[in-house]
C-alpha cells in the first residue's frame, strides 16, 4: 500500500491553508480581528429563527433558497434569476474560480500563448482579501496580484494600462490583465477601509473583458454602492454577505447578483442543498427588518470616526475607513509588538505579515464601550513600555 | 462586449446539473421522496439549538467544528484529526473529488497513458448516488461506470478482476480499474436498498489502490457498518451524515472519517467557515441523545417489514433494504404511472428514469401511520385503474 500523502493530487500537496483569524475560547476577550458587528440580530430575526426550530429540521432545505431570492430581487429591483445564494459570500468566491477559470496546467499546448494565460488567472489588487490567492492556487490557476496605489486607492485604467502600480521595491511588476478570466476587487478595500467611487469601478468595469466580482463584504458602512454595475454589465458580479454587517456570521448566508447567465453557471456547480435552512429563516427575517440594522450602521460609523480621532491624538496613522475597522499605524513600537501588548489587556486586533500591511493593525468597530476600553489601553501601554 | 455565455468555461456550459428531489409546497402531502427521517430532531437537540439563538449569531462559527469532531472521535474511538465535518456528506464528496483526483484535460501529453486515466477517474457501481456522475463532470474527471450485478449485488473482486459486470445490453463494457484516483461506494446501496457486508467491502479495498469512499448515509439502518475499514486502511475514507437518520437535513452536516494525511489534505481545500454554527450545536447535541435515535431507527426498521410484506402482498416485487426506503417493483402500470397516480392520492414517491431501475418507484419510509397511508392509496389505484 503506498503512503497515503501519494494518494492526494500534487497540487493540493503544495497548498498552504487559508489563515482565518483566532476565534478565542477565553472568556472577557474584547474580540476586535474578525471584524463581526458589536451587535445582536435584531430581536425579530432571533424570534423567526426559534420560532424554526421544530420537527422541520428533519426536513431538506430549498435548494436554492427561493423565498430569500426573491425579497433579495425585490430589494434590489431585479429578478431571482439574478442572484444564487451561498454559504457565505466565501462559497460563491470560490464557486466562481470552478466557473469563469480554467486551471493553468487544463491544456499545456496552450499553456503559452496569451489568450489561454488570460484564461487561467485570477487578478486581484494587493492588497486587499487574503482568500483570493488561496482560491486560486487551490483550483491550479495563475495569480495576478497588482499593487494599489501606496495610499491604497485604486489606480485608474489609464494608470493600469501604463503599466504603473508596480510594487515599490523588488517582486514581480505585474502588468494589469484586462482579459483576465476573473478580477477580483475588495470594496471597499480590506483590509485598508479604503473606499472606492461607483464611477471609477464602473470604469475599471468597463476596461475589462473577463468576469469583475466586486467584493461588497462591508459595503452598508460605505457611502455609496456598485450594486447597479452588476445590472448594467453583463460580466460583473456584485458579491454581499449576512455575516458582517447583518451580524449573521454564524449562519453562513453570502450572495451574489448578476446576469442570469453566469448565476445559472454558477447554481450548475454548487452542492445542492448548499445553504442550511435557518440560515435562509434569519436572513429572511433580516430583509424584512432593515430599519434596525441601519440603526447600528450609523452607531458604528459614529464609533469609528471616533476612534480614528482618538487613536490619531495618540500617534496613530490612521486611514480614512469606508468599513467597520480601521487600518491604524503605530509611531512607536511595531505592529506586532501591539498585537501581543494589546492580547495582555485581553483585547484581541488583527496583523497582517504582508508587505504593504505590515506595519498596521486593523481594528474592528466594536461598541462604544469596546471602543473607550481599547483606548484606555493603548494610553496604558503607550505609559509603561 | 462578448456574450455572458462565452465568460463561463466550456467544460460547466455543457454540464447538465443534478437533480434533486422535489420540496413540496402543498400541504397535506406525503413525503416519501427524498428519505428524510418522519421522526423530528430529539427534544434535547431543539431545546439546545433554540438556547444558541443570541447574540452569538453575530460570530464566525469554529472553522474546524472543533467540539463536534472531539465528539465523534471518542465515539467512533479515533482522533479529533481522523474527522472532517462539511457542509453536508454532499460537500464532502465534492471536495474529495478536488483533492484526490487529477481533471482528465490537466495535462494532454499525458492524457493517454493508462496511470494517467486512472488518475483522472472517479468510480462507481451502478446504480448507486446520482450525484458521482456529476462530480466528475463538474470536475471535469473521467466517469468510469461499473455495473452491480442484476440484483444489485457488490461483484466480488475475482468477478471485477474478471471484467464481470458489465452492463446486461448495449452501452460501454467499463472494466473495474483498481487503480481509480477515487471509489465511491454506497453502502447500503441506494437507490436499491441493498446492504453489503463489510467482509465484501473489506476485500474490495484491500484490492484497491486508489482513495474509497465508503459512503454510508444510510448505514444505521443496517445490521453493521464498515468504519472500521477507514481505520484499518490508509486509502479509506468513510462518509456519514446527520440529515437522514439523525433528522438533520434542514442543517447540513455530514463527516468524513479516516487517515490524517488525507483529512488534512480535504482541510485544506474547503471553505474557512464551511459548517454553520447552528448546525454544529444541533450535531453535538444528537450525540449526547443517541438512544433517541436508535429508538427511530428500531420504528423505521419495522415499518420497512411491514411495508415490504404489505406491497409484496398487492403484488410489488419489494427488493431487500437495509436503508430508511424500499425499492419495489409494481407488476401492473408502469412505475411513472405510479408516481402520477400515488401524487394524486396526495402520497410523493421517487422514480429515477435511469435503465436500471425505471421499473421501480424508490418509496421512503415513513411514520406507520403513512405507510398505512400508503397501502391504502395502493389498493384504492389497483381497483379504480
Amino acid at each position: 500500500m503506498k503512503s497515503p500523502k501519494l494518494l492526494i493530487r500534487p497540487l493540493v500537496r503544495g497548498l498552504h491553508p487559508y489563515v482565518y483569524g483566532e476565534q478565542p475560547k477565553i472568556k472577557g476577550l474584547i474580540k476586535l480581528n474578525t471584524n463581526e458587528s458589536p451587535y445582536p440580530p435584531s430581536p425579530k430575526v432571533l424570534a423567526a429563527v426559534r420560532a424554526a426550530v421544530d420537527g422541520r429540521l428533519r426536513l431538506y432545505p430549498n435548494p436554492t433558497a427561493e423565498r430569500l431570492r426573491e425579497k433579495l430581487a425585490k430589494l434590489h429591483r431585479c429578478h431571482a434569476d439574478n442572484i444564487i445564494v451561498g454559504n457565505g459570500s466565501d462559497e460563491l468566491l470560490a464557486l466562481a474560480t470552478r466557473c469563469f477559470v480554467e486551471p493553468v496546467a487544463a491544456d499545456i499546448n496552450r499553456r503559452k500563448t496569451r489568450a489561454f494565460t488570460s484564461a487561467a488567472t485570477i487578478q486581484y489588487f494587493t492588497t486587499s482579501y487574503s482568500l483570493y490567492p488561496v482560491l486560486a492556487d487551490i483550483h491550479g490557476a495563475a495569480r495576478n496580484a497588482v499593487p494599489l496605489k501606496s495610499d491604497f486607492s485604486l489606480p485608474s485604467v489609464t494608470e493600469l494600462k501604463d503599466g504603473r502600480g508596480k510594487p515599490p521595491k523588488g517582486g514581480t511588476p505585474n502588468r494589469w490583465d484586462f482579459r483576465a478570466a476573473l478580477t477580483f476587487v475588495t470594496t471597499p478595500n480590506a483590509p485598508s477601509g479604503r473606499g472606492y467611487s461607483t464611477r471609477e469601478l464602473g470604469a475599471l468595469c468597463k476596461a475589462q473583458r473577463g468576469v469583475v466580482v466586486l467584493d461588497e463584504a462591508y459595503v452598508d458602512f460605505a457611502g455609496e454602492n456598485a450594486l447597479k454595475l452588476a445590472l448594467k454589465y453583463p460580466h460583473v458580479l456584485v458579491a454581499r454577505t449576512f455575516s458582517k454587517a447583518y451580524s449573521l456570521c454564524f449562519q453562513r448566508v453570502g450572495y451574489f447578483v448578476g446576469h442570469r447567465d453566469l448565476i445559472a453557471a454558477l447554481h450548475k456547480v454548487r452542492d445542492s442543498y448548499n445553504v442550511n435552512g435557518l440560515g435562509q429563516i434569519a436572513a429572511e427575517a433580516t430583509l424584512d427588518d432593515l430599519p434596525y440594522y441601519r440603526a447600528n450602521f450609523k452607531k458604528i460609523i459614529t464609533t469609528r470616526e471616533w476612534l480614528s480621532r482618538e487613536l490619531t491624538k495618540l500617534g496613530f496613522r490612521v486611514l480614512p475607513s469606508r468599513t467597520n475597522f480601521i487600518l491604524a499605524r503605530p509611531s512607536r513600537f511595531s505592529a506586532p509588538a501591539w498585537l501581543q501588548s494589546l492580547r495582555g489587556q485581553k483585547i484581541l486586533v488583527r496583523w497582517f505579515g504582508r508587505p504593504e500591511v505590515k506595519d498596521y493593525l486593523r481594528i474592528t468597530i466594536g461598541t462604544v464601550t469596546e471602543a473607550e476600553a481599547l483606548v484606555s489601553a493603548v494610553r496604558t501601554i503607550l505609559m509603561w513600555r
